[in-house]
């Protein structure tokens, strides 16, 4: 197994704990938990392989990404009501998640030889999509779009840091390592201490 | 025309007519009719075909599918302000696309000697997309989300048991038929007499 | 650069300019001002790229498309507050944007000789697509079903228009100016002066 599907792997049970807490929200029965994990986490890589037209998409070549996900969910479904703020534990669960999705996505389009922009918004999309289709299926404001909080600054920040490392002659392995440790300590610091990046000129919506 | 196609064409329709219906509770004009109605009735298969590589979407290499959604937007058009409760008559037509729609998902599937994790995800998937999008759009709550119904469980149960009549040695057009009957039956049975999965712990989320 | 290309481009850099007014909206950072106005500038081209199986989706194939969007989200970034109503701007703007990927899409399809239906959906859904996707990220009323607004309809009467010139011989570049002109015309007639098309039977949800 490649790192690339070691991340993907991982990507696809950390996605599904939250699409499968997500379902315990919505008060879903098992299979409604599997559903949602499932949409969470294959939605971001499907979308990455469906773009950059791979042959397969990636959890059509190995079911065991299906398996992982519904481990998740089950895993989920027997133990939610342990979890005091399901919330609290959803948001940090999905910070590791994009932690480990965008280094998937980047990692790869960089193997593909794609263009360093291509690569960054691979990178962004596979790690904020999954999320943000859980989140406008259960009507709930997409993460992405909380206000105050680095979620694709995060993401695009983490890429970037692959890239650079990439072009000073970092292995593939090492620079994916560093683009995701760089998103979550940028995704935990914005939700333990507020970091963020300033609003040119806030100034909310009239209606 | 083979069953598959049937099996799609009808699927079409019949989500056309609840994509219509939904339009006519938006109060939208005939144009608004057929784009839901069109969203609805290929959404499930659009994704199917895109995420199995099929060479060409059904709908683009069989332009008639497009036709049947559209007859079906014209025949709400013209027609919705019979109908008592256009939100109880959307709700049955769903369930009888969802029982048509599901063994087209799982049928394709099986036809290209997918594994059976694969036929049971696309059987599920193209039963349930196309009225994902059609309450996404419409800011309505799915009605796969909808607490104490069978939906997923419905769709999962038939292609289950399409799978199981074809271990056995079920001709697939017969497995087909089983799987279709046995997913309207439970969502019917869902709807008429509250049967549903229970729910390990149910608990609303604080906000 | 063809045609299609430039069309591509200027519906990008408009409906990027929606997107990032959205994200004003939402007063999200810069990174959000990117990431709004990138998925609602090449959403509808994405998805036209992938139901007709291109080799290479547009802006993976270009990226000054990328660039072209990111330049109007941080033009909108560092311009939206002398904006009087960014509601009022971001209709108009999408107006434009629909104007300009309408011809892009049904261009596209013209260009691969697909059947009339397919060229008008195509048209329809490059034109419809991005804008909807961003007002189902921003949990808006999408654009599309606005009640007594020619929206679809006139994104659909663009193509007609545009099918119906090439069939009597207009080259195609006069075409989609033609079916761009079209569309543009009757989006801003339904925005200024009310026109529409006549609802068959009006009736709000019960509910």
């Amino acid at each position: 197994m490649t790192l690339l599907q070691v991340l993907d792997l991982a990507a696809v049970f950390v996605f599904g704990l939250t699409g499968a807490l997500a379902a315990s929200r919505a008060q879903l029965d098992i299979v409604g938990f599997v559903f949602l994990a499932c949409l969470t986490a294959v939605g971001g890589g499907t979308l990455r392989d469906v773009v950059l037209g791979r042959d397969t998409v990636f959890w059509v070549a190995e079911p065991l990404m299906i398996v992982s996900a519904t481990a998740a969910a089950v895993l989920v479904f027997f133990t939610a009501h342990r979890v005091e703020s399901r919330l609290r534990t959803l948001e940090w669960l999905d910070a590791v998640a994009l932690a480990v999705a965008v280094p998937a996505g980047a990692g790869l389009a960089l193997s593909m030889d794609a263009p360093w922009i291509i690569v960054a918004i691979m990178g962004v999309a596979t790690g904020t999509f999954g999320g943000l289709m859980r989140d406008v299926v259960c009507n709930e404001v997409p993460l992405i779009l909380k206000k105050g909080e680095l979620y694709a600054t995060a993401a695009l920040a983490g890429v970037l840091l692959a890239l650079g490392a990439a072009a000073v002659g970092v292995p593939s392995g090492g620079a994916l390592v560093a683009c995701g440790c760089a998103t979550f300590a940028l995704r935990a610091g914005s939700m333990l201490f507020g970091w963020n990046l300033p609003v040119y000129k806030s100034r909310p919506p009239r209606k």
